[in-house]
């Protein structure tokens, strides 16, 4: 295996080990993933031998974003990795057979015509980098592993963008989501 | 790694091993694959200890067909298996950097408003069964590998199918294709 330009493998182990240290652990929706200390965010597959879970996954090209909202996406998405960031939230999701059973114009139509999952969340981007790994092809627990980035001062609007999105039309076909608060240490 | 229902992990493994014997083997674009004997498709991820070559792909949702669309080739689509399909075709395709660059309504715009992916297809369907294996978020060299499977008498049918993709804007975008022809043995 080996992955190509625009291709982004991520392996987030938790266990004792990583930069970022484990501040709050929710499990919103199924089980809870074992409590740890510390995540450590590798980008490549691997499985890393003092781990307590692993969770594997892979960005890449964008699933139902539309043309016209990729350029407003791409011109206010901050980058990964700003020294301001000090803090992440790992948000693993899993959606439901129901969902996975659904055309693609079904789901799109669900994401953002009745659930505005782009046009509602635009606002936050400025001050919330964030990237999707996608996790179901790799056969992994989750489909997907939500990562997002920001300075201190902006948990409150984090909190209210998660919150909006949980209450979503999209958010009734989620059936196991883990909510990872972390604080970047040095 | 484990894989829920509706999800079809698959290795098509070539080398000496295998209900296939490997009739033809053509590189249609880019470099071909090493020329085996058969191949043997195992419903599951591993590494082959006697393969020449090991493809991985896993089925799943559809990416692109519409609700519409849906109803009309479940209808039609025969399934995998039927024991006068004696002949089939593994076809491993890679697109190029640029049509994963597309947003989703490009890229359906292209599969289907312009290149009739669905629509001119149908009428070959009572007679071909098909899989659609997804490869790309695995880190494989080759982002799908399509498979058919057929009766002796449909091979020039299945012969027109392809030839006809192949001449749409779509396969503009394929920047590798390998067409294996394979026939089962007892």
């Amino acid at each position: 295996m080996s992955y190509g330009a625009n291709m982004f493998p991520m392996t987030f182990a938790g266990g004792s080990r990583g930069k970022w240290h484990v501040e709050q652990s929710s499990a919103i929706s199924g089980p809870a993933l074992t409590r740890v200390e510390r995540v450590d965010a590798v980008p490549a597959h691997f499985q890393p031998d003092a781990a307590v879970w692993a969770l594997r996954g892979v960005a890449g090209h964008a699933r139902y974003v539309q043309a016209a909202e990729k350029v407003t996406l791409d011109a206010i998405s901050p980058p990964l990795g700003r020294p301001e960031a000090a803090r992440a939230a790992l948000i693993p999701i899993r959606k439901t057979a129901a969902w996975w059973a659904l055309s693609q114009d079904e789901r799109r139509a669900i994401f953002e015509a009745r659930s505005r999952h782009v046009s509602s969340t635009l606002k936050y981007l400025p001050r919330i980098a964030r990237r999707l790994y996608h996790a179901r092809d790799l056969g992994e627990e989750f489909d997907f592993l939500t990562w997002f980035e920001f300075a201190s001062e902006h948990i409150a609007a984090f909190d209210e963008l998660v919150g909006m999105l949980r209450r979503t039309e999209e958010w009734s076909f989620v059936e196991r989501e883990v909510d990872l608060r972390l604080v970047l240490t040095v």
